[in-house]
């Protein structure tokens, strides 16, 4: 399946004092439900030396969050991750976190596969292919 | 002036195992840009009861970032902030990130002034009108 | 069981630019284990009211920590969590963290129960006593 | 001067439910005081290649902290950073974090200068003698 839905509690440090979780915090909970699914399809996303020795990595290009309700310590969220797009180099994943029924965040991540010690390239950063070993794992949720 | 432009340094906390700054982390430096912001126009950030003796704050309601370059420990990021929209209750900012001339980041955030103890209201929070003596500190960026 | 071990993946967020683990990010990893064993013996650590109204919290008072070897991004690390010390208004974890037998961390954190809204204290801050029906639950490990 | 007084403003994000700064933030004040101090002294707390081309760094091995009173949004603490200890390998920096002459927080952490890369070593991490042009910039504070 290419989507997966994942729960995690709402832990105090995840918190401020408006009483509520913070929001930069959601963005680390989609990173996370990122590389579950990622290993729910026999991806490790801990790989970070491709089979040619390159460093590589997923950094993210873009991200966005509505946040339509707060969540607070305790929280069961239930977050629902798929892929909304796939290109040569990027995905963009779409999340919706929820907890009980009640809609608690809207997000979007595009990540771009990057080999990290390029010599050539400004910040040592290149985009290069998606493997195809990842790629044919991934389908966009229609 | 309706805009700031501020300075922050990476700190080795805000830095991932790929070597650059957490994207996550950019919201956090976005949101210490606004509350600087605040207090340039005299308004204080950390007021959390307002003059009817309300339980107030600002929470985020949408946020995103595109991220155009690595940022790494030790960089200084100026981060420009302005007011793009101003409404009844929300105030939506935005952010330009640059290290010594190269734009590491662009975001936009939506806050939404509300009362967190409305006890009519779903989760206690409602948006409530921004006090026209903060709204009349704020002009929209041109 | 006055002792609870809990199992936790590390997460990509959870890393700094050297790889491994950031530090501070283990006493958040042993304030989620205090609070999985309070659970565990039908404790909530989500009360923040006691039953005459009083805002209450358990703040710590010290917390330190030894790193014997480094965690590393999709880590799953055993936590064993148990209490050393019971005072009248405080409480000693100690906590040991290992990977497949490895001993990764070993710390301890005081917390002590507090009043958050005392008019006449420095700060509005008071250690109270610890109420009996949590600290009935609560015997040191031997 | 071996030893350093730095001032940083507490930041919203530093916050947590109860209202006052999160303890795991105090070890990461304690890291941002130690880069200043390396910083101050003409070392660069950024290099992470060392002369003879190995990658290195400085984790901690320890870390302890008492918190003595509660820092909250918008507080501007000041740390003062000492040497306590200076080994072959190792430093022992202390802390003391005040707001406006109240004593905050005292703290202590041991950094080890490390290989990460040594191929012999269990986790690829050695200890190695601090570099000279290092150690002879550090006395330890009487």
């Amino acid at each position: 399946m290419q989507e997966l839905r994942v729960r995690r509690r709402v832990e105090f440090a995840d918190t401020d004092m408006g009483g509520i979780v913070h929001f930069s915090r959601f963005y680390v909970f989609m990173e996370w439900a990122e590389h579950e699914f990622l290993r729910s399809l026999g991806a490790n996303p801990g790989s970070f030396v491709d089979a040619e020795g390159r460093h590589i990595g997923w950094p993210r290009v873009a991200a966005s969050c509505e946040f339509l309700s707060p969540a607070r310590f305790g929280d069961e969220i239930e977050i629902h991750v798929r892929v909304l797009r796939k290109g040569t180099s990027s995905l963009t994943y779409g999340f919706d976190l929820r907890r009980e029924g009640t809609h608690v965040a809207r997000g979007q991540t595009t990540v771009v596969h990057c080999q990290f010690d390029d010599p050539d390239s400004p910040g040592g950063i290149k985009a290069i292919p998606i493997p195809p070993e990842i790629a044919g794992l991934i389908s966009v949720a229609s």
